[in-house]
Protein backbone atom coordinates (compact mmCIF):
# COMPACT_ATOMS: atom_id res chain seq x y z
CA UNK A 1 0.00 0.00 0.00
CA UNK A 2 1.52 3.77 -0.90
CA UNK A 3 2.26 5.32 2.23
CA UNK A 4 0.37 8.71 2.19
CA UNK A 5 3.47 10.96 0.91
CA UNK A 6 3.52 8.54 -2.07
CA UNK A 7 -0.01 8.97 -2.52
CA UNK A 8 0.03 13.05 -2.23
CA UNK A 9 2.30 12.77 -5.30
CA UNK A 10 0.16 10.90 -7.03
CA UNK A 11 -2.69 12.89 -6.80
CA UNK A 12 -0.37 16.05 -7.33
CA UNK A 13 0.74 14.62 -10.63
CA UNK A 14 -3.08 13.69 -11.80
CA UNK A 15 -3.70 17.29 -10.76
CA UNK A 16 -0.48 18.42 -12.54
CA UNK A 17 -1.56 16.30 -15.78
CA UNK A 18 -4.90 17.99 -15.85
CA UNK A 19 -3.50 21.50 -15.61
CA UNK A 20 -1.29 20.68 -18.63
CA UNK A 21 -4.25 20.47 -20.87
CA UNK A 22 -5.72 24.30 -20.42
CA UNK A 23 -4.80 27.09 -22.05
CA UNK A 24 -4.23 25.43 -25.55
CA UNK A 25 -6.10 27.54 -27.51
CA UNK A 26 -5.11 30.80 -26.03
CA UNK A 27 -4.23 33.95 -27.98
CA UNK A 28 -1.81 35.80 -28.07
CA UNK A 29 0.37 33.02 -28.29
CA UNK A 30 2.95 35.09 -25.89
CA UNK A 31 -0.56 35.51 -23.79
CA UNK A 32 -0.59 31.23 -23.75
CA UNK A 33 2.87 31.47 -22.19
CA UNK A 34 1.29 34.12 -19.71
CA UNK A 35 -0.93 31.66 -18.32
CA UNK A 36 1.23 29.13 -17.85
CA UNK A 37 3.96 30.64 -16.40
CA UNK A 38 2.64 30.64 -12.49
CA UNK A 39 0.87 27.44 -13.05
CA UNK A 40 3.63 25.15 -13.21
CA UNK A 41 6.58 26.06 -10.33
CA UNK A 42 7.27 22.82 -8.72
CA UNK A 43 4.23 24.02 -6.05
CA UNK A 44 3.25 20.90 -3.58
CA UNK A 45 -0.63 21.55 -5.01
CA UNK A 46 -2.12 21.26 -1.33
CA UNK A 47 -5.15 22.71 -2.21
CA UNK A 48 -6.20 20.52 -4.80
CA UNK A 49 -4.54 17.63 -3.58
CA UNK A 50 -6.83 18.14 -0.69
CA UNK A 51 -10.05 18.21 -3.14
CA UNK A 52 -9.15 14.73 -4.57
CA UNK A 53 -8.39 13.60 -0.86
CA UNK A 54 -11.86 14.57 0.01
CA UNK A 55 -13.39 12.81 -2.83
CA UNK A 56 -11.74 9.81 -1.89
CA UNK A 57 -13.02 10.55 1.72
CA UNK A 58 -16.32 10.07 0.42
CA UNK A 59 -15.63 7.50 -2.25
CA UNK A 60 -13.12 5.16 -1.08
CA UNK A 61 -9.08 5.27 -2.12
CA UNK A 62 -9.12 3.32 -5.92
CA UNK A 63 -12.21 5.06 -6.95
CA UNK A 64 -11.66 7.46 -10.24
CA UNK A 65 -10.49 10.42 -8.53
CA UNK A 66 -11.14 12.13 -11.89
CA UNK A 67 -14.45 13.18 -11.32
CA UNK A 68 -13.24 15.74 -8.76
CA UNK A 69 -10.13 16.78 -10.74
CA UNK A 70 -12.31 19.86 -12.20
CA UNK A 71 -12.65 21.23 -9.08
CA UNK A 72 -9.31 20.40 -8.14
CA UNK A 73 -8.03 22.51 -11.25
CA UNK A 74 -10.13 25.39 -10.15
CA UNK A 75 -9.22 25.79 -6.56
CA UNK A 76 -5.18 25.68 -7.65
CA UNK A 77 -6.17 27.95 -10.52
CA UNK A 78 -7.63 30.73 -7.76
CA UNK A 79 -4.72 30.16 -5.72
CA UNK A 80 -2.66 30.69 -8.35
CA UNK A 81 -4.23 33.97 -9.58
CA UNK A 82 -3.96 35.37 -6.11
CA UNK A 83 -0.34 34.67 -5.83
CA UNK A 84 0.39 36.08 -9.08
CA UNK A 85 -1.44 39.59 -8.17
CA UNK A 86 -0.08 39.41 -4.37
CA UNK A 87 3.44 39.60 -6.12
CA UNK A 88 2.47 42.35 -7.33
CA UNK A 89 4.55 45.82 -6.88
CA UNK A 90 1.59 47.04 -5.66
CA UNK A 91 1.68 44.54 -3.22
CA UNK A 92 4.20 42.82 -1.93
CA UNK A 93 6.75 43.38 -4.49
CA UNK A 94 8.16 40.19 -4.89
CA UNK A 95 10.89 39.66 -7.94
CA UNK A 96 11.29 35.80 -6.73
CA UNK A 97 9.10 33.32 -6.16
CA UNK A 98 10.54 29.65 -5.73
CA UNK A 99 13.40 30.78 -7.24
CA UNK A 100 11.68 32.24 -10.65
CA UNK A 101 11.28 35.06 -11.83
CA UNK A 102 7.97 36.19 -10.61
CA UNK A 103 5.43 36.80 -13.31
CA UNK A 104 5.55 40.47 -13.59
CA UNK A 105 9.15 40.18 -14.05
CA UNK A 106 9.24 37.50 -16.22
CA UNK A 107 7.01 39.26 -18.51
CA UNK A 108 5.84 42.70 -17.42
CA UNK A 109 2.87 44.30 -15.01
CA UNK A 110 0.05 44.65 -17.00
CA UNK A 111 0.59 40.92 -18.47
CA UNK A 112 0.73 39.72 -14.64
CA UNK A 113 -2.53 41.84 -13.96
CA UNK A 114 -4.42 40.10 -17.23
CA UNK A 115 -2.78 36.62 -16.56
CA UNK A 116 -4.52 36.84 -12.82
CA UNK A 117 -7.64 38.27 -14.26
CA UNK A 118 -7.76 35.29 -16.33
CA UNK A 119 -6.89 32.62 -14.46
CA UNK A 120 -9.54 33.66 -11.99
CA UNK A 121 -11.80 33.66 -14.85
CA UNK A 122 -11.12 30.24 -15.81
CA UNK A 123 -11.47 28.45 -12.58
CA UNK A 124 -15.47 28.95 -12.66
CA UNK A 125 -15.21 27.36 -16.51
CA UNK A 126 -12.92 24.78 -15.35
CA UNK A 127 -15.16 23.58 -12.50
CA UNK A 128 -17.84 22.79 -14.37
CA UNK A 129 -16.02 20.91 -16.79
CA UNK A 130 -16.87 17.41 -14.35
CA UNK A 131 -19.66 15.13 -14.45
CA UNK A 132 -21.84 16.91 -11.78
CA UNK A 133 -25.56 17.23 -11.79
CA UNK A 134 -26.35 20.83 -12.81
CA UNK A 135 -27.63 21.75 -9.14
CA UNK A 136 -23.95 19.99 -7.65
CA UNK A 137 -22.18 22.21 -10.17
CA UNK A 138 -24.37 25.57 -9.09
CA UNK A 139 -23.56 24.74 -5.61
CA UNK A 140 -19.62 24.49 -6.03
CA UNK A 141 -19.82 27.97 -8.25
CA UNK A 142 -21.44 29.62 -5.68
CA UNK A 143 -19.01 28.38 -2.46
CA UNK A 144 -15.75 28.68 -4.55
CA UNK A 145 -17.05 32.34 -5.43
CA UNK A 146 -17.93 33.05 -1.94
CA UNK A 147 -14.51 31.83 -0.81
CA UNK A 148 -12.76 33.40 -3.29
CA UNK A 149 -14.11 36.48 -2.92
CA UNK A 150 -14.69 39.67 -0.69
CA UNK A 151 -16.77 37.56 1.88
CA UNK A 152 -13.54 35.03 1.78
CA UNK A 153 -9.83 34.98 0.59
CA UNK A 154 -10.08 38.84 -1.33
CA UNK A 155 -11.13 40.14 1.78
CA UNK A 156 -8.38 38.37 4.33
CA UNK A 157 -6.51 40.01 1.66
CA UNK A 158 -7.61 43.36 1.72
CA UNK A 159 -7.17 43.16 6.14
CA UNK A 160 -3.58 41.86 5.23
CA UNK A 161 -2.56 45.03 2.76
CA UNK A 162 -3.81 47.54 5.59
CA UNK A 163 -7.07 48.32 4.76
CA UNK A 164 -8.60 47.25 7.99
CA UNK A 165 -5.99 49.61 9.80
CA UNK A 166 -3.31 47.12 12.00
CA UNK A 167 -4.05 44.33 12.93
CA UNK A 168 -3.31 43.96 16.63
CA UNK A 169 -6.08 41.41 18.01
CA UNK A 170 -5.80 37.58 17.75
CA UNK A 171 -9.54 37.97 16.57
CA UNK A 172 -8.78 40.51 14.13
CA UNK A 173 -5.76 38.04 12.77
CA UNK A 174 -7.80 34.94 12.65
CA UNK A 175 -10.44 36.52 10.90
CA UNK A 176 -7.62 37.94 8.25
CA UNK A 177 -6.31 34.45 7.83
CA UNK A 178 -9.66 32.75 8.04
CA UNK A 179 -9.93 34.57 4.93
CA UNK A 180 -6.34 35.13 3.59
CA UNK A 181 -5.70 31.39 3.58
CA UNK A 182 -8.47 29.63 5.09
CA UNK A 183 -11.40 30.12 2.96
CA UNK A 184 -9.83 28.36 -0.10
CA UNK A 185 -8.71 25.51 1.87
CA UNK A 186 -12.05 24.80 3.20
CA UNK A 187 -13.49 25.18 0.12
CA UNK A 188 -11.08 22.86 -1.42
CA UNK A 189 -12.21 20.00 0.88
CA UNK A 190 -16.04 20.76 0.59
CA UNK A 191 -15.57 20.94 -3.43
CA UNK A 192 -14.11 17.37 -3.24
CA UNK A 193 -17.15 16.30 -1.25
CA UNK A 194 -19.44 17.97 -3.58
CA UNK A 195 -17.56 16.54 -6.63
CA UNK A 196 -18.27 12.95 -4.73
CA UNK A 197 -22.01 13.74 -4.14
CA UNK A 198 -21.58 13.58 -0.55
CA UNK A 199 -25.04 13.97 1.64
CA UNK A 200 -24.96 16.99 4.15
CA UNK A 201 -23.47 15.05 6.65
CA UNK A 202 -20.45 14.45 4.79
CA UNK A 203 -20.32 17.65 3.92
CA UNK A 204 -20.55 19.26 7.33
CA UNK A 205 -17.74 17.03 8.27
CA UNK A 206 -15.44 18.23 5.44
CA UNK A 207 -16.56 21.58 5.87
CA UNK A 208 -15.28 21.40 9.48
CA UNK A 209 -11.96 19.85 8.39
CA UNK A 210 -11.10 22.40 5.98
CA UNK A 211 -11.78 24.80 8.46
CA UNK A 212 -9.50 23.64 11.13
CA UNK A 213 -7.19 22.56 8.44
CA UNK A 214 -7.14 26.22 6.62
CA UNK A 215 -6.47 28.13 10.09
CA UNK A 216 -3.83 24.94 11.54
CA UNK A 217 -2.11 25.42 7.58
CA UNK A 218 -1.21 29.32 9.00
CA UNK A 219 -0.12 28.70 12.19
CA UNK A 220 2.45 25.85 11.24
CA UNK A 221 3.57 28.52 9.14
CA UNK A 222 3.24 31.24 11.59
CA UNK A 223 5.75 28.71 13.93
CA UNK A 224 8.31 27.65 10.55
CA UNK A 225 8.34 31.44 10.36
CA UNK A 226 9.37 32.54 14.17
CA UNK A 227 12.51 33.38 14.15
CA UNK A 228 11.35 36.03 11.74
CA UNK A 229 8.80 37.23 13.69
CA UNK A 230 11.44 38.43 16.17
CA UNK A 231 11.25 41.53 13.53
CA UNK A 232 9.27 43.85 15.22
CA UNK A 233 8.36 45.84 11.43
CA UNK A 234 7.00 41.81 10.11
CA UNK A 235 3.98 41.23 9.45
CA UNK A 236 1.42 40.33 12.57
CA UNK A 237 1.62 36.78 13.28
CA UNK A 238 0.42 34.12 15.96
CA UNK A 239 3.56 33.88 17.42
CA UNK A 240 3.94 37.64 18.11
CA UNK A 241 0.58 37.65 19.80
CA UNK A 242 0.28 34.23 21.31
CA UNK A 243 4.35 33.09 21.65
CA UNK A 244 5.52 30.28 20.70
CA UNK A 245 4.61 27.72 22.35
CA UNK A 246 0.57 28.29 22.85
CA UNK A 247 0.86 28.64 18.79
CA UNK A 248 2.11 25.19 18.78
CA UNK A 249 -0.28 24.03 20.90
CA UNK A 250 -3.04 25.61 18.97
CA UNK A 251 -2.12 23.95 16.15
CA UNK A 252 -1.93 20.59 17.36
CA UNK A 253 -5.24 21.21 18.87
CA UNK A 254 -6.80 22.43 15.30
CA UNK A 255 -5.40 19.13 13.88
CA UNK A 256 -7.00 17.37 16.36
CA UNK A 257 -10.15 18.51 15.64
CA UNK A 258 -9.27 17.91 11.65
CA UNK A 259 -8.36 14.72 12.47
CA UNK A 260 -11.82 13.96 14.57
CA UNK A 261 -13.69 15.40 11.35
CA UNK A 262 -11.80 13.27 8.84
CA UNK A 263 -13.36 10.49 10.87
CA UNK A 264 -16.48 11.23 10.65
CA UNK A 265 -15.85 10.02 6.89
CA UNK A 266 -16.02 6.54 5.22
CA UNK A 267 -12.40 6.84 3.92
CA UNK A 268 -10.56 9.37 5.86
CA UNK A 269 -7.22 8.22 6.57
CA UNK A 270 -5.92 10.04 3.43
CA UNK A 271 -7.43 13.41 5.03
CA UNK A 272 -6.14 12.25 8.11
CA UNK A 273 -2.80 11.94 7.30
CA UNK A 274 -3.15 15.18 5.08
CA UNK A 275 -3.91 17.03 8.23
CA UNK A 276 -0.89 15.76 10.08
CA UNK A 277 1.39 16.15 7.38
CA UNK A 278 0.53 19.81 7.12
CA UNK A 279 0.23 20.82 10.89
CA UNK A 280 3.57 18.42 12.16
CA UNK A 281 5.73 19.53 8.92
CA UNK A 282 9.10 21.13 8.88
CA UNK A 283 9.96 21.75 5.48
CA UNK B 1 -45.79 54.48 -24.16
CA UNK B 2 -42.71 55.09 -23.02
CA UNK B 3 -39.77 56.43 -25.42
CA UNK B 4 -36.66 54.08 -26.18
CA UNK B 5 -34.82 56.41 -23.97
CA UNK B 6 -36.95 56.87 -21.38
CA UNK B 7 -37.39 52.67 -21.30
CA UNK B 8 -33.70 52.28 -21.28
CA UNK B 9 -33.36 55.04 -18.24
CA UNK B 10 -35.94 53.16 -16.39
CA UNK B 11 -34.01 49.75 -16.96
CA UNK B 12 -30.42 51.63 -15.91
CA UNK B 13 -32.58 52.20 -12.63
CA UNK B 14 -33.64 48.90 -12.21
CA UNK B 15 -29.43 48.06 -12.06
CA UNK B 16 -28.66 49.99 -10.25
CA UNK B 17 -30.95 49.34 -7.58
CA UNK B 18 -29.90 45.68 -7.66
CA UNK B 19 -25.97 47.21 -7.66
CA UNK B 20 -26.70 49.34 -4.64
CA UNK B 21 -27.85 46.59 -2.58
CA UNK B 22 -24.15 44.11 -3.19
CA UNK B 23 -21.30 44.22 -1.22
CA UNK B 24 -23.09 45.68 2.37
CA UNK B 25 -21.49 43.08 4.36
CA UNK B 26 -17.47 43.38 2.74
CA UNK B 27 -15.22 43.83 5.39
CA UNK B 28 -13.06 45.51 6.25
CA UNK B 29 -15.37 48.96 6.05
CA UNK B 30 -12.85 50.26 4.00
CA UNK B 31 -12.91 47.89 1.13
CA UNK B 32 -16.61 48.29 1.38
CA UNK B 33 -15.69 51.67 -0.02
CA UNK B 34 -13.47 50.63 -2.43
CA UNK B 35 -15.88 48.11 -3.99
CA UNK B 36 -18.50 50.34 -3.91
CA UNK B 37 -16.65 53.57 -5.28
CA UNK B 38 -16.48 52.41 -9.34
CA UNK B 39 -19.65 50.54 -9.73
CA UNK B 40 -21.32 54.28 -9.35
CA UNK B 41 -20.41 56.32 -12.30
CA UNK B 42 -23.05 57.89 -13.83
CA UNK B 43 -22.41 54.75 -16.68
CA UNK B 44 -24.88 54.60 -19.28
CA UNK B 45 -25.36 50.97 -17.94
CA UNK B 46 -24.77 49.33 -21.65
CA UNK B 47 -24.67 46.29 -21.08
CA UNK B 48 -26.90 45.50 -18.21
CA UNK B 49 -29.88 47.15 -20.19
CA UNK B 50 -28.83 45.03 -23.11
CA UNK B 51 -29.46 41.87 -20.88
CA UNK B 52 -33.03 42.94 -19.53
CA UNK B 53 -33.76 44.08 -23.21
CA UNK B 54 -32.86 40.76 -24.39
CA UNK B 55 -35.05 39.20 -21.28
CA UNK B 56 -37.73 41.29 -22.52
CA UNK B 57 -37.30 40.46 -26.33
CA UNK B 58 -38.47 36.80 -25.43
CA UNK B 59 -41.07 37.29 -22.72
CA UNK B 60 -42.59 40.71 -23.82
CA UNK B 61 -42.33 44.32 -22.47
CA UNK B 62 -43.98 44.63 -18.93
CA UNK B 63 -43.10 41.29 -18.02
CA UNK B 64 -41.10 41.20 -15.00
CA UNK B 65 -37.51 41.78 -16.04
CA UNK B 66 -36.17 40.93 -12.49
CA UNK B 67 -35.62 37.33 -13.10
CA UNK B 68 -32.55 38.91 -15.63
CA UNK B 69 -31.56 41.29 -12.91
CA UNK B 70 -28.40 38.95 -11.34
CA UNK B 71 -27.44 38.27 -15.02
CA UNK B 72 -27.34 42.20 -15.68
CA UNK B 73 -25.64 43.05 -12.54
CA UNK B 74 -22.87 40.20 -13.11
CA UNK B 75 -22.41 41.44 -16.48
CA UNK B 76 -21.95 45.06 -15.07
CA UNK B 77 -19.81 43.65 -12.40
CA UNK B 78 -17.44 42.59 -15.13
CA UNK B 79 -17.44 45.25 -17.06
CA UNK B 80 -16.39 47.58 -13.88
CA UNK B 81 -13.49 45.35 -12.85
CA UNK B 82 -12.22 45.57 -16.32
CA UNK B 83 -12.10 49.28 -16.43
CA UNK B 84 -10.64 49.16 -12.48
CA UNK B 85 -7.57 46.98 -13.78
CA UNK B 86 -7.49 48.73 -17.22
CA UNK B 87 -6.59 52.28 -15.04
CA UNK B 88 -3.79 50.89 -13.35
CA UNK B 89 -0.89 52.65 -14.31
CA UNK B 90 0.53 49.35 -15.30
CA UNK B 91 -2.25 49.35 -18.22
CA UNK B 92 -3.67 52.73 -19.48
CA UNK B 93 -2.61 54.56 -16.73
CA UNK B 94 -5.61 56.73 -16.67
CA UNK B 95 -5.85 59.18 -13.50
CA UNK B 96 -9.13 59.92 -13.85
CA UNK B 97 -12.84 58.42 -15.25
CA UNK B 98 -15.84 60.54 -15.83
CA UNK B 99 -14.68 63.33 -13.88
CA UNK B 100 -13.16 61.30 -10.79
CA UNK B 101 -10.57 60.14 -9.48
CA UNK B 102 -10.03 56.31 -10.46
CA UNK B 103 -9.98 53.82 -8.26
CA UNK B 104 -6.46 53.30 -7.80
CA UNK B 105 -6.40 57.35 -7.05
CA UNK B 106 -9.18 57.67 -4.55
CA UNK B 107 -7.53 54.78 -2.77
CA UNK B 108 -4.00 52.91 -3.99
CA UNK B 109 -3.12 50.70 -6.30
CA UNK B 110 -3.19 47.33 -3.98
CA UNK B 111 -6.84 48.60 -3.22
CA UNK B 112 -7.73 49.30 -7.16
CA UNK B 113 -6.04 45.10 -7.94
CA UNK B 114 -8.37 43.67 -4.84
CA UNK B 115 -11.36 45.43 -5.46
CA UNK B 116 -11.04 44.60 -9.18
CA UNK B 117 -10.79 41.05 -8.54
CA UNK B 118 -13.70 41.17 -5.48
CA UNK B 119 -15.67 42.59 -8.66
CA UNK B 120 -14.77 39.74 -11.08
CA UNK B 121 -15.49 36.85 -8.28
CA UNK B 122 -18.97 38.48 -7.21
CA UNK B 123 -19.96 38.55 -10.47
CA UNK B 124 -20.29 34.84 -10.26
CA UNK B 125 -21.73 34.86 -7.35
CA UNK B 126 -24.38 37.07 -8.43
CA UNK B 127 -25.23 35.34 -11.68
CA UNK B 128 -26.86 32.53 -9.47
CA UNK B 129 -29.10 34.59 -7.67
CA UNK B 130 -31.64 34.58 -9.75
CA UNK B 131 -34.62 31.82 -9.98
CA UNK B 132 -33.42 29.98 -13.02
CA UNK B 133 -33.61 26.02 -13.13
CA UNK B 134 -29.45 24.71 -12.17
CA UNK B 135 -28.85 23.33 -16.16
CA UNK B 136 -29.57 27.30 -16.91
CA UNK B 137 -27.51 28.81 -13.89
CA UNK B 138 -24.47 26.29 -15.00
CA UNK B 139 -24.81 27.60 -19.01
CA UNK B 140 -24.77 31.22 -17.78
CA UNK B 141 -21.47 30.54 -15.68
CA UNK B 142 -20.10 28.57 -18.45
CA UNK B 143 -21.06 31.68 -20.88
CA UNK B 144 -19.91 34.43 -19.06
CA UNK B 145 -16.82 32.92 -17.93
CA UNK B 146 -15.71 32.26 -21.75
CA UNK B 147 -16.85 35.55 -22.79
CA UNK B 148 -15.02 37.65 -20.00
CA UNK B 149 -11.81 35.16 -19.63
CA UNK B 150 -8.56 34.56 -21.83
CA UNK B 151 -11.11 33.14 -24.70
CA UNK B 152 -12.73 36.46 -24.81
CA UNK B 153 -12.36 39.93 -22.78
CA UNK B 154 -9.23 39.24 -21.22
CA UNK B 155 -7.47 38.13 -24.95
CA UNK B 156 -8.96 40.90 -25.82
CA UNK B 157 -6.89 43.04 -23.89
CA UNK B 158 -3.69 40.93 -23.79
CA UNK B 159 -4.02 41.67 -27.89
CA UNK B 160 -4.41 45.18 -27.00
CA UNK B 161 -1.65 45.61 -24.48
CA UNK B 162 0.50 44.69 -27.27
CA UNK B 163 1.50 41.10 -26.27
CA UNK B 164 0.41 39.76 -29.88
CA UNK B 165 2.59 42.54 -31.03
CA UNK B 166 1.69 45.08 -33.55
CA UNK B 167 -2.17 45.16 -34.08
CA UNK B 168 -1.84 46.05 -38.75
CA UNK B 169 -4.36 44.24 -40.15
CA UNK B 170 -8.02 44.48 -40.00
CA UNK B 171 -8.62 40.47 -39.40
CA UNK B 172 -5.78 41.42 -36.40
CA UNK B 173 -7.97 44.26 -34.92
CA UNK B 174 -11.28 42.68 -35.47
CA UNK B 175 -9.99 40.14 -33.51
CA UNK B 176 -8.72 41.96 -30.50
CA UNK B 177 -12.41 44.17 -30.38
CA UNK B 178 -14.89 40.81 -30.75
CA UNK B 179 -12.53 40.00 -27.60
CA UNK B 180 -11.91 43.08 -25.67
CA UNK B 181 -15.34 44.80 -26.22
CA UNK B 182 -17.60 42.25 -28.28
CA UNK B 183 -17.38 39.39 -26.31
CA UNK B 184 -18.95 41.08 -23.26
CA UNK B 185 -21.68 43.04 -25.15
CA UNK B 186 -22.71 39.98 -27.12
CA UNK B 187 -23.05 37.38 -23.62
CA UNK B 188 -24.95 40.46 -22.33
CA UNK B 189 -27.58 39.81 -24.85
CA UNK B 190 -27.28 36.15 -24.48
CA UNK B 191 -27.59 36.08 -20.98
CA UNK B 192 -30.98 38.13 -20.84
CA UNK B 193 -32.43 35.23 -23.48
CA UNK B 194 -30.96 32.55 -20.79
CA UNK B 195 -32.58 33.94 -18.04
CA UNK B 196 -36.02 34.24 -19.89
CA UNK B 197 -36.03 30.62 -20.45
CA UNK B 198 -35.19 31.10 -24.29
CA UNK B 199 -35.13 28.51 -26.69
CA UNK B 200 -32.51 27.46 -29.06
CA UNK B 201 -33.43 29.25 -31.99
CA UNK B 202 -34.08 32.50 -29.83
CA UNK B 203 -30.98 32.05 -28.10
CA UNK B 204 -29.13 31.70 -31.89
CA UNK B 205 -31.00 35.25 -32.76
CA UNK B 206 -29.53 36.95 -29.93
CA UNK B 207 -26.02 35.80 -30.23
CA UNK B 208 -26.19 37.40 -33.91
CA UNK B 209 -27.75 40.13 -32.25
CA UNK B 210 -24.88 41.03 -29.88
CA UNK B 211 -22.17 39.83 -31.87
CA UNK B 212 -23.27 42.29 -34.39
CA UNK B 213 -23.35 44.94 -31.56
CA UNK B 214 -20.68 44.22 -30.07
CA UNK B 215 -18.57 44.72 -32.78
CA UNK B 216 -20.85 47.96 -34.51
CA UNK B 217 -20.28 49.67 -30.48
CA UNK B 218 -16.37 49.39 -31.57
CA UNK B 219 -16.57 50.87 -34.76
CA UNK B 220 -18.89 53.77 -33.42
CA UNK B 221 -16.51 54.48 -31.34
CA UNK B 222 -13.65 54.93 -33.75
CA UNK B 223 -15.91 57.29 -35.61
CA UNK B 224 -16.47 59.51 -32.63
CA UNK B 225 -12.84 59.17 -32.30
CA UNK B 226 -12.09 60.17 -35.83
CA UNK B 227 -10.32 63.22 -35.00
CA UNK B 228 -7.88 61.57 -32.56
CA UNK B 229 -6.98 59.15 -35.11
CA UNK B 230 -5.08 61.26 -37.44
CA UNK B 231 -2.70 60.74 -35.18
CA UNK B 232 -0.22 58.60 -35.88
CA UNK B 233 0.79 57.22 -32.20
CA UNK B 234 -2.54 56.35 -31.15
CA UNK B 235 -4.30 52.93 -30.92
CA UNK B 236 -4.83 51.35 -34.23
CA UNK B 237 -8.83 52.26 -35.14
CA UNK B 238 -11.28 51.06 -38.09
CA UNK B 239 -10.93 54.25 -39.00
CA UNK B 240 -7.11 54.32 -39.63
CA UNK B 241 -7.22 51.13 -41.58
CA UNK B 242 -10.11 51.76 -43.66
CA UNK B 243 -11.13 55.29 -43.88
CA UNK B 244 -13.99 57.03 -42.00
CA UNK B 245 -16.73 56.54 -44.71
CA UNK B 246 -15.80 52.81 -45.15
CA UNK B 247 -15.92 52.06 -41.66
CA UNK B 248 -19.43 54.52 -40.87
CA UNK B 249 -20.86 51.92 -44.08
CA UNK B 250 -19.58 48.79 -42.19
CA UNK B 251 -20.92 49.90 -38.66
CA UNK B 252 -24.59 50.80 -40.53
CA UNK B 253 -24.30 47.17 -42.03
CA UNK B 254 -23.53 45.99 -38.89
CA UNK B 255 -26.47 47.94 -37.00
CA UNK B 256 -28.85 46.21 -40.33
CA UNK B 257 -27.53 42.84 -39.26
CA UNK B 258 -28.16 43.69 -35.62
CA UNK B 259 -31.84 44.85 -36.73
CA UNK B 260 -32.73 41.36 -38.52
CA UNK B 261 -31.47 39.40 -35.50
CA UNK B 262 -34.02 41.48 -33.50
CA UNK B 263 -36.91 40.74 -35.96
CA UNK B 264 -36.67 36.62 -35.04
CA UNK B 265 -37.57 37.37 -31.85
CA UNK B 266 -41.29 37.66 -30.17
CA UNK B 267 -40.70 41.33 -28.59
CA UNK B 268 -37.22 42.69 -30.46
CA UNK B 269 -38.60 46.42 -30.76
CA UNK B 270 -36.43 47.31 -27.34
CA UNK B 271 -32.90 45.39 -28.72
CA UNK B 272 -33.75 47.32 -31.97
CA UNK B 273 -34.45 50.82 -30.49
CA UNK B 274 -30.90 49.74 -28.94
CA UNK B 275 -28.94 48.79 -31.90
CA UNK B 276 -29.69 52.16 -33.31
CA UNK B 277 -28.62 53.77 -30.48
CA UNK B 278 -25.47 52.37 -30.33
CA UNK B 279 -24.80 53.05 -33.71
CA UNK B 280 -26.05 56.19 -34.38
CA UNK B 281 -25.20 57.96 -31.63
CA UNK B 282 -23.56 61.34 -31.26
CA UNK B 283 -22.81 61.33 -27.68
Amino acid sequence: MASPSERFTALRDQVDSGLQALFADAWPDRFRDVLRYPVFTGGKRVRPVLTLLAYEAVKGEGSDAGSALPAAMAVELVHTYSLVHDDLPCMDDDDERRGRPTLHRAFDEGAAVLGGDALLTEAFRVVLSGDQPPAVQVEMVRRLSEAAGYLGMVGGQAADVGLGGPVETLDALVRLHRGKTGALLEVSAVLGGLSAGADAEQLAALQAYGRAVGLAFQLADDVLDADEDADEDGPPSYVKLLGLEATQARAAELRDEALAASQGLPYGDGLAAMARFIVDRDH
